[in-house]
């Protein structure tokens, strides 16, 4: 029954992860980022080489430059904290992409379980890479690949919709579905 | 003090999903997995595109095929269910790598609070690519990008190393430690 309680716990836990944009006019104390992070050095990684490093930007000059580099308004501009997500391609030059995504999930989850906020921002054009190495001194073969706004959340949004399941899901072969 | 014992088991449940390569021989029900897959559904993606989907693999001649795309010993051999996750290159091209990464963390995820073990075999190479295309009926456009064996687990791992989080944090610029 207990156990049964758990399972239901965690089950909510990720279905209820949302994006969060708006955020609370409060700080997040530095050693809440530092716990949230401990936790992401857990997420699974190819030959367990852990290819990400993490700069955590609470300098408001240094946000600002960082929500310069896109177009249009950037969450992180209102958010107390943003964490840059780096990785490093040399060393894992076939899986840092999704190696690199597991370290966010685990950050976005992680923070999710303290109650704070979290939206991720992609780092996708070569411009962008560069203009975040730039204001960050990042070394040019360290590859930033998300930006994480974190902070006290500040709107409370409805889940967006989803693919039902029976459109996403085959069984022993493309194209059997479930009946 | 309620809510103080939520966050505590979400950062352990977090922090206690391990790689697990040995099963119990004892069957997964179809419905446990489709209730994996579904939580996978709220996994964060690019404009929110889901471009994921997923093969579930019961059937063991498909399975076996399938351990044999790779040289060398599958856990997908000895787990009675393989997820094999599917992403479209043409509709989240700069992205799709990362986004089904996130649908990967969530079915590893949602099996652990399950009780199920789970490991990610990469789908890194052309070949590979190539073979588990033909096996189950994939679309060229349909990268499968992972192998998830699953089942019920006969081992208890203890956590593999982690780096220090000195080593991996900075703050407000690469290279400025956390005091």
């Amino acid at each position: 029954m207990e156990a049964q309680k758990s399972v239901d716990l965690y089950i909510e836990f990720l279905r209820t992860r949302r994006s969060i944009r708006k955020y609370r006019n409060e700080p997040v104390p530095l050693d809440l980022i530092l716990k949230v992070l401990d936790v992401a050095r857990y997420a699974p990684s190819a030959r367990n080489i852990q290819p990400w490093e993490f700069i955590v930007v609470t300098d408001s000059v240094v946000k600002n430059r960082l929500a310069e580099v896109y177009p249009w308004p950037q969450p992180i501009r209102g958010a107390p904290v943003g964490i840059v997500v780096i990785c490093d391609s040399k060393s894992s030059p076939n899986t840092y992409q999704q190696d690199c995504a597991n370290s966010i999930n685990y950050i976005m989850l992680a923070a999710h379980a303290y109650g704070l906020g979290t939206v991720w921002q992609g780092i996708l054009r070569d411009e962008e890479r560069l203009q975040v190495q730039r204001i960050l001194n990042i070394p040019s073969e360290k590859v930033p690949i998300a930006i994480i706004a974190v902070g006290w959340p500040a709107e409370k949004p409805e889940p967006r919709s989803r693919k039902p399941l029976e459109e996403i899901v085959y069984i022993n072969s493309y194209g059997n579905r479930v009946k």
